[in-house]
């Protein structure tokens, strides 16, 4: 239940969906960034990205296509 | 269930929906604070913030628009 | 399920109802303590503070009205 | 679903609604210890207490009353 | 859904109901240790014990009848 | 919803009742290891095994018939 | 609810579907990296995997079939 009173309320899962083949950059619980075009989500906020690449510390890895368990997102900046 | 008594009970829920577009101050589980313009959020406290200034001990970083994961949030002050 | 078996069962949404308008103090899984005025809740026990005084270790600030998860507070304590 | 063969199945709800009104020592996670008279609960082992006196290592502090979350709760010894 | 196959699947919360009023041993996430007769359950393998013997490191304990919520527990050992 | 492309898709819980009377090894989340034979499990994986012998590191116990939380379990070797 | 808009929306499960007899790397929780053939999966992203590599730190052990409960699961990186 989200209210509306003259505004508009945004819901998360909607800008999910405007960052549909997009880049997105997700910051993790345990503080590795994957950045990538977001291809997939649903509704636990398990997303698919394509063209990934990690970035731990100093470490960056190019990882491809990853399935992401939402429950291990703290962040999702759209680009 | 929240009971009325005579006085009122304000549900969180409707305490975020007078804070939309305003600016709120998010405190994470993780210690970073995320201040920006609240313009979404859902059932589960996940919310959508834009023009965010994330800060993290001494870091201060402007990150625009943020998709937050509500089971990572602490407390929310809107200003 | 809350059996009354000649004497009373007070639930705790029961005495979080009771300590509306009142202040009350709550600890944080993360040692934080918030104390101010309890303006509103929800079943999940996230809660609405007015005139917030949050406490960590040595530093206090007052930070006004503030949303609380529920599943961040450990006790909850009634003034 | 509690299966009984012959012998009872004591329901731990059971065993708190028994300990209503008598003093209870709960374990948290955090190592803390609360001592307390029951005086409410929930079928999520929220409870309530009062006259209670928390110690925390040394220290030893007379909290009143106190609603807890019952997710932070390891053990509960009635009396 | 628990499948049968020719052979027998024993149902956890049946070896639980056939270890009713006997010793069992409890691992907990914490690491402590709990020894006591089993004298009740739930669904939530919250249990109910007698007699109960604690040990944590060196340090042993009695402690009595304990509540002791499910999501606690790694291991029980039936006697 | 487990999808059929003209493959197959071998469901979890199928390869564990596939497993039954027959040993396997547990990996925890606190890194011990249980091997014993598999007599039982339920749908949220909680098992029983008997004849476990728990490993932690250079400690090697042997512990009986075991009724393990399904939410401890990181993976699960069939022999 | 997956929106569609124009373009596609790809569910990670369909990913992981797609994936079936493909090798899968999984990141977990603990740090610990699986490759393996992934031959099933649920919908709570419990797998099965086959012919599994288990790499921590510099230690690789090849050890065979593998159920994985889903929640410690951060990445999957199909092949």
């Amino acid at each position: 239940m989200a209210f509306f009173t003259g505004g508009f309320v945004v819901l998360p899962l909607t800008v999910l969906e405007k960052s549909l083949n997009k880049e997105v950059t997700l910051l993790l619980k345990d503080d590795r960034i994957l950045k990538g075009k977001l291809v997939g989500y649903d509704d636990y906020m398990n997303m698919v990205l394509e063209g990934t690449e990690e970035t731990q510390g100093d470490q960056v890895r190019r990882i491809g296509t990853v399935i992401l368990r939402g429950n291990n997102v703290v962040t999702i900046v759209p680009k």
